[in-house]
Formats: structure tokens, C-alpha cells, sequence
């Protein structure tokens, strides 16, 4: 018999170590390959910026609680977020969607309204892609593209230390909103009579169904003339994201807990549920905010700087948060595994 | 009752047509969207010319006869041909792989060989992706890039009437070859002791299952001064794609039988299967040929280029094939069909 090694014994990381690690590049037009939130490319001047991302059903998406509507803006919001998470305004994306026989003509249109609704706000062309049948399920995939200045895009490795630590928006929404669906759809699986108690959540729903990519944070570090020395979005929690920014620059990383910013409507949901808000913040994932590191001398700049929180800097070593009462607790990444048994 | 639509209701092309004909381009840097091999788009001087496609186990491939490393290969090929149609050489790729815990990692790691192996021939660099797990399963989506001024990106759609039709190598293989594969399989079912009768088959097996991207047509056009009026690459089979010239430039086209480049082992081997040849020439797809159309001014650099074809020219109106008795029969395109009921 020949060497049997399971997916689901190796990490997403290791995984994509083994697969890819021995490719190399050789053309000039290869900026940066493999590693950071997107590939930048090109010979001219202006450098073509490029994600690409495969959805899942019953991976990454649950159709019993995500609307196809909504799947369709949230898979193009997402992958939008990996462009502006290089300092890029992303221009157009390509959409490849397989789909089973379960599937009808309509139900394919409200998706690809999600898909043009999110376009539609973003200014952003949908200029190709394909649309084919599948064995089972639902497939997404989403290229985006933008177009910048080599000197105007940052990737994830440029922090220094006692660069400030900056965070768009808030945390711990998305999360909080996936596990109050979770709990609707076991509830309804017991007994589909109950009608769903999710009044007054509308702040947390939204954060995990209809996600907005921010367009809005790039366009304003432009207009303030700050260029962040790192950036990344939040897809897999803060924690995860600090050990990304930080590692790609052998560095460290202290943030404080009063410094997080958590809604109140994520804080009311979070009790509800019995979670800890922080947790949520801090592991949750799915916010696609920014968090990105600045020189300190551009801390002026951006001290008033409306929905942007210094949350801390960059260190020489170590992952740390600094709670309430002035403790210093070592942070671990809890980033969704890509293989994980479950 | 809401309406419900089967997707096999629609051919692929009134089904794309319903899902995206909505959408609209709004981008000064969206040169050319949906409708091309590739699209066209960028600002500065090189314009970046990006494909992307998705390959769906049990509906694109079928690995009880493809081995993963083959698969692999053809996956990056099929791709990198899309941007050679549009006369560009490409320059870089995205792989995203979903994969069922089914796959082991020795068998992801043949795949990513044959990815690696097909990138590593064509100096074609890979820059991203990712890899998940899929509930059911493989699914490969591959995005393919190249950079050229825009002057010299041909599309699909621009031939006059009088020009001349071009193919490169020859066609049918790779058709008679997945015949062949699929009449082993069922061979096999029966009987699984019996021995494959694959001796002797070698050009339409490797056709099939390791086509390879015509570079060496692009890079002689420009060595010869040879610019296309029009270009698209053999996917779906001549038939097909002489309509989507045609069509797109309001024109109509008349090949030759005896122009129409068939191996001899093509030939060989659609006799043991009772074949025509010329019919899997015409509507077999698959073999990543090169098809265009040039000025009669250009007949001179190009007639005795090694393996490009005149085939025939492009008319006002109508699809013809004259045969070798000099009858003049109407062409059908029976290109795939993505959601064909089976």
C-alpha cells in the first residue's frame, strides 16, 4: 500500500507548505507570489493587484440560514476586502459559479443579484468568469482585481516596532451573529413550529450576512495622506491577523482590551448567548474590517480620524493583550482551520 | 408556488445570458468584459488580459480514467490557452483547490506535481490560491494572467470577409482519445480483468489527457509580423468556434474538407471506433488548437509557416464545409453544453 496521509492531519498552513513549497517563480512581472492577502503583478507602472477565493457549500456557507442573495454580495464583499487590504481600491471581479440540479434558474438569479447589488454599490465590473453544473452543492469563485502604484501598495510584512496598531470599525459582530443563526437553525431542526427569536439583533445579522468591504478606510488614509506601514484584514479574528503582521516581520505585538472596539448590540447579543464579547472580537472572525500598523509620527494624523482605534503597537517579541485591571495575557491564534475534523 | 426554472431548461449561453445580461461595466480600465477568451482590462500602457475557469469532478473530468497528475497539468494548459487565443503570451497563474477528505494528501501533492510540471514548462508562475475542503468531491478553479500593449491583444471578433482562415496543429485527438478512454471504462466495469486495449494510441491519449498551450503559435505570429484579425482557441471544436468568429464580427465562413488537419492516428484510431474522423474534427473539442483569421495581405508571411493550416475564409454570411466531392454542407455547432440533461 502507498503512504495515506489525511487532509485533516495536517493544518491549513502546513497543508499549503507541502502542496506548494517547492514552486518558485521566475518572471520579472511577479512582484509578491503566494503569502500575503494578494498577488501583485505587472511591468508597467501600475501594478495589477489579484485574489482569488472558492466558496463552498457546507464549508464555508450554510444555505439554511444565508439567503442566496445575500451569499452572492457577502462572496464578493469578501474577496473585495483582499484587494483594499493591500492599500488598492479593487476594480473588477470574475465570477465562477458550479451549481447541482437542486439549484433553478431563479434561485441562480437572486444569487447573481447579490453578486450585481454588491458591483452596483462598489462601482466595481463583473468582466468574466463561467457558469457550469456541479455533482452536488453550491461552488463560488471570485477573482478581484485593482490596479495601483508599486510605492502606494503595503503588504503585510512592513511594520516596525513601536509602529501603532490601527483597526477600522469593530469586532466580534460577525461571529456573534454566525452563532445566533447556528442556534435559531438547531432550535427549528428540534421544532419547526418555533418561529425564530432574532428581534433586536438586526446589528449582528447584518455583520455576518451582508459584510461591507472598506472601500471607505483606504479612500480616507489617502485623503489623509497616511500610508500604514502593514496591513490585513480580519477574516479569521484579531488574533490571528496580529500573529500574521507581526510574524512576516519578526515581531511582536501588544494590544490593549479597553482599546477593542466591540459594539454594544455585540456586547447585548454576546450575554444573550453566554459568550464573551473579547473572545468574540478577538477569535470570531468574518469582520473584514482593517487592521493595519502607521509610523508613530502619523499618529496626529490619524488621532481623530472617525471609525479608525489605535488598539496598540507593535513590540519586539510576543503576543500580548493588556486587560482591564492592567494584566498582560499571551494571545493565540484561533484562526479557522481549512481541513479541520470535526 | 414560486416559478422554478430547471437549469437544463436553458442552453449555457440563454442561461449566462439571463444571470449576467444585467450587468453593466462603469470602470474607465474595463477594456473588454464578458464575450472573449479572456477580459481585458488596466490603465496604464500593458494591459492585463485575465481568464478564469472552474473544473468540476464528474462534469469536467473524470479521474477513474485521469490520472491526478495529468489533471493537474491539462487544468493549468486549458487556462493558459485562453489567454494565448487572445494573442498574449500569459505570464502568471491562481489555483484554488476544494478536495474531500476522499483525497489524501500524496494525492493532492500529484495534482499540485502536475500543476507545478505545466507552470515549470511555460516559465508560467504561480502567485496564489488557496486550498479547502469540499463536502464532496474535487473542484479546481484556475485563473490565468498575461501583460501586452493593446495594439497587439487580438479578440474574437474582429475579421472582415476575405480573410483568411488559420488553424494551428491538427484536430480530432483529443476527442477520439476521451472515446477510447471511455470505452476502456466501460470495458472495465464489465470485466475487470481484462487488460486495457490501449497499445498503439499513444497521439490521441496524450491529446486527451496532456494538451499543450499553443506558445509556440503566438511567439511565431510575432516573430512573422503576422497580426490576427481574430482569434479564439478550440475548446468546444472547430464547428463551434468558427460560429463564435463569425457571429461576433456579423460574418459567416466556408472551410475545406480537405484543409481540415487530421492525424493520420487520429484517423487510425476513429476507424476502430467506427468513427468519422472529420466529424470529431468538427464538433470533438478539446484540442487547444489555435484558430484565427488574417488579411489576404498577410498570405505570404504565413503560407509556409510550419503546422498552421489554411482552413478556408471568412464570408458574409453562412457556415459551409465544402467536401471533397465539392458539395457545399451547412455547418451545426454542437459545442458542450454546460447543464445538458443526461
Amino acid at each position: 500500500m502507498e503512504d495515506r496521509t489525511e487532509l485533516s492531519s495536517l493544518g491549513e498552513f502546513a497543508l499549503i507548505q507541502r502542496l506548494i513549497g517547492t514552486f518558485t517563480n521566475e518572471q520579472d512581472s511577479t512582484i509578491k507570489g503566494v503569502g500575503d492577502d494578494a498577488a501583485v503583478i505587472g511591468s508597467g507602472e501600475m501594478k495589477t493587484v489579484i485574489s482569488t477565493d472558492q466558496l463552498i457549500e457546507g464549508i464555508h456557507f450554510d444555505l439554511s440560514y444565508m439567503p442566496l442573495k445575500h451569499l452572492g454580495y457577502k462572496a464578493v464583499a469578501v474577496n473585495l476586502s483582499d484587494i483594499l487590504a493591500m492599500n488598492v481600491v479593487p476594480s473588477q471581479i470574475m465570477v465562477s459559479i458550479a451549481a447541482s440540479n437542486r439549484f433553478s434558474v431563479e434561485a441562480l438569479e437572486e444569487l447573481y443579484l447579490g453578486i450585481r447589488t454588491c458591483c452596483e454599490v462598489y462601482k466595481v465590473d463583473m468582466v468574466g468568469g463561467d457558469t457550469s453544473s456541479s455533482t452536488s452543492g453550491l461552488v463560488i469563485n471570485i477573482t478581484a482585481i485593482g490596479f495601483e502604484k508599486e510605492d502606494k501598495i503595503v503588504y503585510r510584512s512592513g511594520s516596525k516596532e513601536g509602529d501603532l496598531i490601527c483597526l477600522s470599525g469593530d469586532l466580534g459582530g460577525a461571529y456573534v451573529g454566525l452563532q445566533l443563526l447556528e442556534r435559531e437553525k438547531s432550535v427549528f431542526k428540534e421544532n419547526p413550529e418555533i418561529q425564530p427569536e432574532l428581534d433586536g439583533h438586526d446589528y449582528v445579522l447584518e455583520r455576518q450576512l451582508k459584510p461591507e468591504p472598506r472601500f471607505d478606510v483606504v479612500r480616507q488614509l489617502a485623503t489623509i495622506g497616511v500610508k500604514p506601514t502593514s496591513m490585513i484584514d480580519v477574516s479569521d479574528g484579531l488574533s490571528s491577523e496580529l500573529f500574521h503582521l507581526g510574524k512576516s516581520a519578526s515581531l511582536g505585538a501588544t494590544i490593549y482590551e479597553d482599546k477593542v472596539p466591540i459594539d454594544p448590540a455585540t456586547m447585548l447579543a454576546s450575554e444573550e448567548l453566554k459568550m464573551d464579547g473579547l473572545t468574540s472580537a478577538l477569535n470570531g472572525g468574518e469582520d473584514y474590517e482593517l487592521l493595519f500598523t502607521i509610523d508613530q509620527s502619523d499618529f496626529e494624523k490619524i488621532k481623530d480620524e472617525k471609525d479608525i482605534h489605535i488598539i496598540g503597537h507593535m513590540t519586539d517579541q510576543g503576543f500580548h493583550l493588556v486587560n482591564n485591571v492592567g494584566q498582560q495575557i499571551e494571545l493565540k491564534a484561533q484562526g479557522w482551520k481549512a481541513f479541520e475534523s470535526s
